[in-house]
């Protein structure tokens, strides 16, 4: 494919201006020195931020479970810890989602650290959104989470578009995949290991359009079946690629440590892995700048553009 | 040429969605503010800069010929005003620098203001660095010009790498070409219309090598005569991209008035024509962002990845 010669010189001329460097800031930055980290577009490990350490000391099993009480919340529930990614099922590799379950903080945390549930199942928390119905979940504990971080608002010049609210444990791995977000990412408890490809490398993960599914539970007491629904995803093809790197990417491994936050640039990839018995995290997405360059930058790094001429899935170089 | 599918499809992608807006601000940006329009990377027609309305009212003739008295100015002089443009001359196609010729500020000024001079040429000054010897020729003039935009300099964290003070007629044009600075370009006198492509469609404008030269003077007294030098240069093989576009450009005209500043993002391709009796202007070069993936996309916006395989030559799409 003479056209994917454009994809190599990019990721190519990318990684020799910038290599594998990541900044690490040991105090939060100002919104104007955000903004130029922004417009780099790297990403960035943050340490001493305020909340973040306060609610590492605040945010107990038991003050988690006192909080919630008996509120039922939505976990996402798979059979292997591993959500959003793609599955063999009857021949066929399917994209499949997890299954939504209704649980206390009690029974979730209980999960976790007992390491089963009574269908040996591994459990994540599903995002909280600031609106609908996700937020009156998390009600209890909104007054803990700021509804934004100050110096990426003024920064970006909006409030965030979702807060989301993690709790997983060492089983949970989140697969390689990127989000049009600008992502200030607070881990609060244990520690979470993301491995992350610029933008420029996305064409190497080589993202397929696989049938759609969702894992469900035909009756309570029932195992998780694999349930087609008759849609398509685009997804990575590169079931690890953080323990098998393609040729030619260079992984960026940054461990996040309880207290630290990450600044996870819109368009990069990522793959996350956790350790720990049980651990939380709290993540701010801000939309993107849609105006300029960026957004049809990372259309074309992902490929887009052989894809209208059906060329995405002729990957001979 | 397969590999210019990749450069056609961000181009009119980019075009989808940016338009050939630009945004007009009533005052100048804070530094946060001008750091988020550095980002998104496109034109800013820029109104109320303070030192600009007032040098447009204390930069008169008498003042500048009386501050700069006899001592002598470096003026780059060609016979038709297009300077570093493209010119046949014995059957081959030259890029061809002006030639710089000392006089004095006020007879710089007689010539622009009478049309000719004894050999009738055109006259366009030339920038005057903050450093070396044009600084010394500006020196009297210097304490007007502020030596940084302060919103300018607080948003990219760093002084203007040079200033620069333009001086010319309506015969002076500036070829279509671009550069690697964050550009603020005051006007003090007259007019200045901007022709100005994005990035995205700098392929368009087909750039070649071409053998180099410059026009020098064999004797005071002797017309001007084109001598190459033996080196190339890399330019734009379109004469008049501002009367002619090429097919599939979509050129933004901008007429930057006295008192008026025009933010142009790095990597712009611009074609400067000029109106009035005297155009007088000043702009601020700023260093751009290197880190990233800015200058890779420059670079690959240029075509420099079919260079390395010798295509450039080939424009058949
Ligand atoms: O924490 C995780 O496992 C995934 C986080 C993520 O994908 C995100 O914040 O976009
Ligand atoms: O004023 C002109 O004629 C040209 C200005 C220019 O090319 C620049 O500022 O980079």
């Amino acid at each position: 494919m003479r056209d994917k010669r454009s994809l190599r010189w990019i990721s190519e001329q990318y990684f020799e201006q910038n290599g594998s460097h990541y900044q690490i800031l040991l105090t939060p930055p100002t919104p104007l020195e955000f903004s130029r980290l922004v417009h780099i577009s790297r990403p960035v490990l943050i340490k001493g931020l305020q909340v973040v350490e306060s609610l590492t000391r605040l945010w107990t099993n038991d003050y988690l479970v006192e909080r919630m009480g008996e509120r039922p919340i939505s976990v996402a529930v798979t059979p292997n810890g591993r959500a959003d990614t793609v599955t063999s099922h009857d021949g066929t590799d399917y994209f499949v989602e997890p299954s939504v379950e209704q649980m206390t903080m009690s029974e979730l945390l209980v999960s976790l650290s007992t390491g089963s549930s009574q269908n040996g199942n591994v459990y994540r928390s599903r995002p909280a959104s600031q609106e609908g119905d996700s937020l009156s979940e998390f009600n209890s504990l909104k007054r803990d989470i700021p509804e934004e971080i100050s110096w990426c608002s003024e920064a970006l010049g909006q409030p965030p578009d979702a807060v989301n609210l993690w709790i997983g444990d060492s089983r949970s791995v989140t697969s390689i995949h990127n989000d049009p977000y600008e992502n200030v990412y607070c881990v609060i408890r244990g520690k979470k290991i993301f491995t992350l490809f610029p933008p420029s490398e996305g064409w190497l993960l080589e993202e397929r359009e696989y049938p759609h599914a969702a894992y469900t539970r035909p009756s309570p007491s029932a195992n998780l079946k694999i349930s087609p629904s008759g849609q398509t995803v685009r997804w990575s093809s590169m079931p690890e690629p953080d323990v098998h790197p393609p040729r030619g990417t260079h992984p960026i491994q940054i461990e996040v440590e309880a207290g630290d936050t990450l600044y996870l640039p819109a368009g990069w990839w990522h793959h996350v892995r956790q350790s720990g018995p049980t651990v939380i995290a709290l993540n701010w997405w801000y939309d993107m700048e849609m105006s300029g360059m960026s957004w049809v930058m990372l259309s074309f790094l992902r490929g887009m553009h052989l894809e209208e001429n059906g060329d995405a899935k002729d990957d001979s170089l």
